[in-house]
């Protein structure tokens, strides 16, 4: 050892002496390329990095353990790992703890000349009340992909609600081998971004009430001199207030110089409390919340008034964060949300309170998408979860773009849809691909043979219940029937947007070969473009390569995207246009409430080119939920119309909506524990 | 240059043929070497580390800035830099962004044996409306002991609560040269720990309702079988469900095994609706939800309810959070959370409700302090901020632990109690410090001319109205009767604790010298240790040397803390013992509301034993807040008593306390907003 370290000191010291000799040439020749380097190196770090995916291996047990198990038993990488290996520079970058990181907008400027990759939607066909799998789907085709096919991949998922978690079991991580990890984190606070809508929104509920308090018990002069108050002998108006007073046609920028008239329409919102749309939102399950009477407390002077809490993906922010492509375009779709309507009839809008600006700012990190990762190691976005009735129930625009531009030319996003094709794939398509501008290539559409079974006859499905026996023993002839209605309607229902249709079959222990085949051959006859088995609950990626290997086929194809119906047809017939043409219904029937918000909507400035948001059940194809398959000859009745003009669109109400959930009798919070040693949780799922 | 090259290459080779041939020997003694090595290292990364603090170069301009203007013009280090250089370790941070980390309580195991360093609190006397500084001298005393006398030291302060910081300008990033960086990053969200109190808070409050719903719309047989459903033909009880049992008296773990009684009070919680005391709470200005009625949707049968909202940071939750010193203590703590009574007088608890593991799996990052630092780059912990009145006000025992092992056995950690000393301090003393174990060295009094001539006599002082020239130009006599009446008291309050007091006359540009120096002499009279003037607002850590000299000072004395009461006195005792030694009331008045609490909480095992955290005004020593100096000759009524029993401790209530604020006609958010391009943030403060 000895003789090892005399060695060493030697080495040392001949090193030494060389090194001196030739330093001080050395040293002025690597200044002078320092410069020209770190130019060259700064240009390089700006383009497009080839990714360097290390993916994670899966060793599935059998029979597969609890989600939870599954989760813990994978190390996830660290997430500034990740995000170097799939090209993201540092600075782009907002750790979160050791699994989840936001990602800077900037990436969007850096990877502008970048063309985007291939584009797909995960819908489905129409469920039964416990779901069909589009999450594990989603996950499992990344998985596959990117771990197995070696192709660029990532998922861009929705931030599923933290009511429903404490609820009745369900969380939105996937689920078996396909899952988001850590499940606790991404099923939990986030990165916060729930809880900055939930600010954000309460914010302008907060600010509605206290302004009607302030006009009912103030002049308009008292108003204007505490609005435009006097700073060191100075009163201006913020800009806020200039975009008011331009709204009303008042072209001054001195408070002094209002006259009395223009005071008064400028201090008085007048809102009505009858038209006050605007709901305050809590992120828990929490029915009693529904309907409510606020302002009791003898500090509000008796103005009481009746209104409730929606859960708070419901928000019309929720939904703004969804569609928004950046953040200004965020800010104005905020300042644009309307709140009510004044006694006059004038929609009162998040600016007319003086709260947008505020709204952006609380706001300001929720717009950037989170980064995680699936079980086997690849990239997931994770951002925005509007509701799939009263909103568009996808994803964001913005964790869709910066994937895209992540993956390269060659590389695949697949995002998810809610409910069925005929609602989620419906709004992504006339909706979401209208805000972004991005055209889908192909759809891949989830089948069971549970739904399929449902939708050909079979008895009905309940949460709860326990399975009869149809659906879990073979049956072909309620297989064939469920894919000659409802498969086959919504892979037309696709069809119809001019995009390829990969039907892939989410197989279940009970599923028999000749059941599975038969779905394949059918989907097939009905127009898809193939239609395969997967594996992916039991086997992770592996399970979903021959679905990774159709959809890349059918990316292959061009695609000859269409909307289903153009902006500038009136407000009622783009409604009738998607009751007839995707639901399958005969026409539609509009109440006389519904007419009279669509006349109110076209006087509106701006509202009549909206889009359209159906509010329907996701449990059939029509208005009716126990009407499976494809029913026909139905007339659909619209109900009530309202309009989200911030998040920019108009949603027609079919039937009641609920917008809270309540929690059962033994909620989920009996078994969700944490072990205060080791921090384990338990009882999640 | 080409010669260079040349060299180059020739020194390459030259080393590369003397490194193979050492290569082998060297590589086998590495190895040897490494297993030796790395053991050592680990055990001396586990040992505490001397800091390498680099301060940020402060150079204040005259006049001094806007806070936001002075806050952006500083750039922060990388709070994993911060982390570094006050020896923690990486696997000790959990990074939230670039300015900003939760710091893992795994660091008090490793520390364990470290010695902790030298306590200090700053409290002030009975403010003004308009605030008094204690922020600003905390975060000024912390950037002298570290920037400018090289001694470690920490500043512990409380997270605002977000409503305000929308509503009446007013945040709590101290101000001037004396602030915490980034001022909108401490202002927002942060971490997001009040959202997961808001969540918490609100999962009991609909777990409360949904469960009254339910006791009143099933029968025993069925509640029971909901409750301990059978899965897969077993029926089992929760661990939480046990405990329940075990509570009420039931030693028997299979369901099957209970008789119709002890189901009956297993099921039914039974809860009085007009003794619920649980509140829901939003972190927004919501005044029309003071007083709401609930369960009004016809989905909640007519279970209508009077309740109300409180702002997020008055939650029992905060409270909990604040003084719990372990994961362990805070679900414990959460599980003793009393809701309100049963019909038959018995407590029902969280866990009685079965949400105390939800609440602790909702709650486990918020337990971990976030990391910030000071305009010059000293750490600063913000962990907790309960309200002052209803709850204890001071920040959390979790962060001034894990802060009194970093800053070493001759550091300092400085940490800040709301109100004036006659209730933070107070509370600090025989709430917080009972808590921690941990006893305090010197306390800092903070004091403004401006409030010492209020107290002398000096006309009222309100926000919004310009002050009167009494406190803009110098008289010498309202100075004088501010310090022999309200600075006395408040000295000899800290003193009946037997801890030294050092007084801080924050500094205001219209103080002159005479006034400055006559608080000096008259606090010492009353038994200061020492009184300086500081200057941090318009200089930094500069301006505040001499505080920062005579508090060291001021802790090298011995100290001979004890506390006000023993915990076994009667609840009345420990009361009148406050109102009288700490308030100079001649007595206390019970009003036979407080008295029927008070027996009934005599009953209540446990309850009687637990500190007071008097909720009275900040305004006044007393309980009129227009009676300044150090008021006589009164009474203390006490209107009513409640326990927050988890939090630990009963509240008697003096007057009435406003849980909820409002919204002023000009709230901040007029003139707060983001630039969507740039992202700068405006208007905030």
């Amino acid at each position: 050892k000895q003789l090892t370290e005399h060695r060493y000191i030697f080495l040392h010291r001949a090193v030494g002496s060389l090194v001196l000799s030739s330093l001080h040439s050395l040293f002025s020749f690597i200044v002078r390329q320092n410069v020209v380097r770190s130019c060259t190196r700064w240009l390089q770090e700006q383009q497009y990095k080839p990714w360097r995916l290390r993916s994670l291996k899966l060793q599935p047990l059998t029979p597969v353990p609890s989600d939870l198990q599954i989760s813990r038993a994978q190390t996830a990488k660290p997430v500034n790992h990740l995000a170097e290996e799939i090209g993201l520079l540092p600075e782009e970058l907002e750790v979160y703890g050791r699994s989840k990181a936001k990602v800077r907008l900037s990436l969007l400027e850096r990877l502008n000349s970048q063309p985007d990759g291939k584009y797909v939607l995960v819908a489905g066909v129409t469920p039964t009340p416990l779901g069909e799998g589009k999450s594990t789907v989603t996950i499992g085709l990344v998985q596959a992909l990117s771990a197995h096919l070696n192709l660029n991949s990532f998922a861009c998922l929705r931030q599923p609600s933290q009511g429903p978690t404490f609820g009745i079991k369900g969380g939105a991580a996937g689920g078996g081998y396909a899952q988001v990890i850590p499940m606790e984190e991404f099923n939990l606070h986030l990165t916060g971004d729930i809880h900055a809508i939930t600010a954000a929104n309460n914010l302008v509920a907060a600010a509605i009430d206290a302004r009607m308090l302030h006009e009912a018990t103030q002049s308009d002069k008292a108003l204007f001199s505490r609005l435009v108050p006097s700073v060191n002998g100075v009163r201006r108006f913020s800009p806020i207030q200039i975009s008011r007073l331009r709204r009303l046609g008042i072209i001054k920028s001195d408070p002094s110089s209002l006259s009395p008239e223009e005071v008064n329409s400028f201090v008085r919102l007048d809102l009505d409390p009858e038209k006050i749309t605007w709901h305050r939102v809590v992120d828990t399950n929490d029915r009693f919340l529904r309907k409510i009477t606020i302002g009791q407390a003898s500090t509000e002077k008796g103005l009481t008034r009746e209104t409730g809490f929606d859960i708070a993906v419901a928000s019309e922010i929720m939904a703004i964060l969804a569609l928004a492509d950046s953040m200004e375009d965020m800010k104005s779709r905020l300042g644009r949300m309307v709140v009510g309507t004044s006694r006059s009839g004038t929609p009162v809008t998040a600016e007319d309170l003086g709260v947008s600006g505020a709204l952006a700012v609380l706001m300001k990190d929720a717009i950037k998408p989170t980064l995680m990762q699936t079980l086997e190691g690849t990239p997931v976005f994770v951002h925005a979860g509007p509701f799939a009735n009263i909103a568009h129930g996808n994803s964001s625009v913005l964790a869709d773009k910066l994937a895209l531009k992540l993956v390269g030319e060659d590389g695949f996003v697949v995002t998810e849809a809610g409910f069925g094709a005929d609602i989620g794939m419906e709004k992504f398509f006339n909706i979401k691909c209208r805000a972004s501008g991005l055209r889908p290539n192909a759809v891949v559409l989830v089948a069971t043979i549970r739904a399929l079974k449902m939708h050909g006859g079979g008895p009905s499905v309940s949460a709860g219940a326990p399975l009869p026996t149809e659906y879990i023993s073979e049956n072909l002839n309620l297989v064939s029937g469920g894919c000659q209605s409802n498969l086959k309607k919504q892979i037309q229902n696709a069809q119809q947007f001019g995009v390829p249709v990969v039907v892939a079959i989410n197989v279940f222990r009970t599923d028999t070969p000749a059941e599975i085949d038969l779905v394949c051959q059918l989907a097939k006859e009905c127009g898809a473009f193939d239609a395969v088995p997967c594996h992916h609950w039991m086997q992770g990626g592996r399970g979903a390569v021959e679905l990774a290997q159709a959809v890349k086929e059918a990316t292959s194809k061009p695609s000859y995207f269409q909307f289903l119906y153009d902006l500038q047809m009136p407000i009622v017939e783009k409604i009738r246009t998607i009751a007839k043409r995707i639901y399958g219904a005969d026409d539609i029937d509009v109440s006389a409430e519904a007419q009279r918000k669509i006349d109110y909507y076209h006087e509106q400035q701006g509202y009549s080119t909206l889009p359209i948001c159906m509010a329907k059940t996701h449990l059939s194809l029509s208005h009716l939920p126990e009407r499976k398959g494809a029913p026909t000859g139905f007339v659909l009745p619209i109900r009530d119309v309202r309009a989200s003009v911030g998040a920019g669109f108009i949603y027609p109400l079919v039937g009641t909506m609920s917008t809270m959930p309540g929690l059962p009798t033994r909620a989920c919070f009996y078994d969700i524990d944490i072990d205060p040693i080791t921090e384990e949780i338990s009882g999640l799922f």
